[in-house]
């Protein structure tokens, strides 16, 4: 973190105004990255970013860009980005990518401009309960009262995102504090180490694993490398099995790495999986249980007599964790199952779900970022890319859609010298296309990936799942709301539309010439993959 | 509103389920189309959609088009619509236009799915606070218990939302209310008449009218052509001048109406427009105020010595009002002064805004519905079009930009043998672009003009409004900020990428012809205007 001497303020400048004291805090925060969509409330702060170079803001046409932006970000970047939003309005177009970012414990810091204090009475059009808004997806919150609190309440803020595991913190900052003369910055209190769990939760879990069928489930940071090498350890020695949530935040996989499976988004895949199971250890993780209720059908994935215990939650140190459970089980030295490097493929032909998944694992390159939002045309990439060149994998953990496009983005601010590839539906794309633009304007090296079946595919096995019919038993005017072939989507002229360069391809040769060169040339591009 | 025997539905069909009982009471309580981006927890709403053909519900990609179409709807149709929205996040996607709606006092009712209310507490990734989230703009808020409430539960909702002056009413149904066996449906209580206002308040404004220069602004219902002549005659006797709010939600307008000024954006411009006026009366109106604060400057409008007389709150009956008032006067045979019709104009060459206006304003034909979120480009149209033949005029009430593409929407959906004419920004189009998916999709008769500066010109002037500098004050990293041409945006590419037909156009030559072509020929067009 940054010393407040360091940011290069000449004395001579006079007395900061509250914007620029909220920057200046955040710079020295280590919160130099800022994705916004400003407003007149916002425009000090605007105007102060000539001030302090050092704070990178980013524009983007949405606000929900912002927010799945900054999500991204934090998930690469392991420290929180800010987002700048517009009023109550302006935070409520963030607010489904904050819901995925609060299920996957990313650090975030809003700022939301709302009006001068005095004149909120007045109820113009603009005027909102801005608290109200962000109550249900602010860890923390806070009005600032005056110019002179603002930086005090940004310091407040960051500490708050950074508190294990990893928190949303939300500063409204009304017009007039930012435009009146504030005090001095204020500076960070240094993070608190995460808990280190009690040894009799390492002991019980050493129990458990010694005792039967036993599943590790693994979230969170332990889901890295080195973590993921002491859990394959684990595994070794005891037979458990290795697993990470279905809405996985972020996770380091690929050949010469410890690999695992991840909970299936289908009831009946996950209630097998765990069927033999007695016992569940949960890194991090929450325990596991379905997506949505189905009549008639369990909400927990877990047999009855099933334990479930919780070797670290999600703020305590679950790497350490793990290293003291494989020290007590004795497992330091034992050898991890690496997966082994994919067989080369070169899959043609016609479009298969099957064939996607191996032209994606094929191509996937060294270092890359993978945003997986492909839905169920792209099922089968995780198992098919186990294999694939080392890389990071990032999911949607909160379920809901228009996530990967603006995560890409905020991974590819985080990472500028990794190729990201973010694997998009077309229903899902659609909610946060805007993103395509920020892209563009930011030449991120993005690689966008299209599955356009042309449906809201999920809902006709989720129509049968709830026992409303499956395709068969329903009527045209229900299929009606699940198709969006009517018309075509043309995802080509969209993007080009936002100035990324795209292609459709309809056969699987075409689309690995594609996407092998897409990923090997550096800025954005997106392929249209007709399903 | 039908009763529920005439919504056919035999008796041997057995038991309705919460769902169908629900779509029942609406349409038996005259809610009869449905904006919808449903999800799992909504299938057994989408499934019955078969079984009551009288509900017309329209896909949506993209939860703040579902929001704007219904406001757009209402506010044509004098009904509410329905949304069906997807938990929480759902609900958040919406509530940008919901904000706008609420400003506009437009009658709406929300469906909301949640989780099986058992489901709720394991926590899965798309639990969410429903309740929390939908509170700030839901007037009436309620979570139906079981599915035998459900139909009573929606016919209150109905009630709500139609209550003077129309409210927002969002009904959460947990899964399974949705898919258990229901009761029968519910009757909506009928709409009380709204309030007459009593005769002191009249009187009080007869006397103001009497006593010195004053305004007349008037909203709601009291904007269409009866009621504005009726408050035309009394300008005319009083000398007052009538004055519509900046952010007005629906007025009739054009050649052979009662004309009226509309209260400026520009706070200058508002202050000059009253400084004169020793009195303003309100007609379902409130209290003429700065739509942002700016340092230094005042929040309210009028000035000190001016008195703000509320003739008529906007749940009462303004339209009785005025014509009591008009009664009282004397004023009930005045002869108003209608809007002489527009002289004919071809203005051509390079694109300027007067241009601009002098197009449109010769080319809205008859009867059309005008949706203006043209922002700085438009500024000059409401006045150049005063004697336009005779349409609806539709403004955004909130100042959450994103508005006009869902509107028209609705609003063509409302009134399906009427033109719609959407006059959109590139900055504010950006935000729910997917509206025009459903344009295409549902074949409406809306031509959308996209007025491309490539700006967020609005916010260069409020910068140097709010003291943080105007476009030679900024610095280039501020500017940026504000600049959404890098790239530009491809209006053509974005809309032929949704289904609709679109056209570039460089001189107003251009422009009329092709707007005077998409406007007279049926079915959806977009034509970008490059400022």
């Amino acid at each position: 973190m940054k010393a407040p001497a360091a940011l290069d303020r000449p004395p001579s400048a006079g007395p900061m105004n509250g914007a620029e004291s909220l920057i200046r805090t955040l710079v020295g925060g280590g919160v130099d990255v800022c994705f916004a969509n400003p407003g007149t409330s916002e425009m000090h702060f605007v105007a102060a970013l000539d001030r302090v170079p050092a704070m990178h803001c980013i524009l983007a046409l949405f606000e929900g860009v912002c927010t799945g932006a900054a999500d991204g970000y934090a998930r690469m970047a392991d420290r929180p980005a800010a987002t700048l939003l517009h009023l109550g309005p302006g935070f409520a177009n963030g607010m489904a990518n904050l819901h995925n970012a609060s299920k996957a414990n990313t650090p975030l810091v809003n700022v939301v401009g709302d009006h001068a204090t005095y004149h909120r009475a007045y109820d113009s059009p603009l005027t909102s309960d801005v608290e109200g808004i962000a109550r249900p997806y602010s860890n923390w919150l806070r009005t600032s009262k005056s110019a002179t609190d603002v930086s005090g309440d940004a310091a407040t803020a960051i500490a708050a995102a950074r508190r294990a595991p990893g928190h949303i913190a939300t500063l409204i900052l009304p017009a007039n504090t930012a435009w009146s003369a504030a005090g001095d910055i204020a500076e960070v209190e240094p993070d608190e180490r995460r808990a280190i769990v009690a040894d009799a939760a390492v002991e019980r879990a050493a129990l458990l694993l010694r005792s039967g069928p036993a599943a590790i489930i693994v979230a969170g940071p332990a889901l890295r490398e080195g973590p993921l090498a002491t859990a394959g350890r684990i595994a070794t020695l005891t037979g458990a099995k290795i697993y990470a949530p279905y809405g996985m935040a972020r996770a380091e996989r690929g050949a010469g790495r410890v690999p695992f499976e991840r909970v299936p988004f289908s009831l009946d895949g996950a209630l097998a999986m765990f069927a033999q199971m007695r016992s569940i250890i949960l890194v991090g993780a929450t325990a596991p249980v379905a997506f949505f209720a189905y009549p008639g059908r369990p909400s927990v994935l877990t047999p009855d007599d099933c334990t479930v215990h919780v070797l670290s939650r999600p703020d305590e140190d679950g790497v350490a964790a793990l290293e003291a459970l494989a020290e007590r089980l004795g497992a330091r030295t034992s050898a991890p199952g690496f997966a082994p490097a994919l067989a080369p493929a070169s899959p043609q032909g016609p479009i298969t779900l099957p064939g996607i998944a191996a032209v994606v694992a094929a191509a996937i390159p060294q270092h890359a970022i993978v945003v997986d939002e492909s839905q169920t045309s792209g099922r089968a990439i995780m198992t098919t890319s186990i294999g694939s060149a080392p890389h990071d994998y990032i999911c949607n953990t909160g379920g809901s859609i228009g996530y990967a496009l603006p995560v890409a983005v905020g991974a590819a601010v985080a990472c500028p010298d990794r190729p990201v590839l973010c694997l998009e539906a077309d229903g899902s794309g659609m909610y946060t296309l805007q993103a395509l633009w920020t892209i563009a304007r930011e030449n991120l090296n993005v690689t966008t990936v299209i599955m356009a079946n042309r449906k809201y595919q999920v809902l006709i096995g989720e129509s049968k799942n709830v026992g409303a019919g499956g395709v068969e038993a329903l009527g045209p005017r229900a299929l009606d709301m699940l198709e969006i072939g009517r018309p075509n989507l043309d995802w080509v002229a969209l993007a080009n539309g936002m100035g990324v360069p795209g292609e459709r391809v309809t056969t699987l040769d075409a689309f690995a010439a594609a996407l092998q060169r897409d990923l090997r040339e550096p800025g954005p591009a997106l392929i249209e993959v007709v399903v």
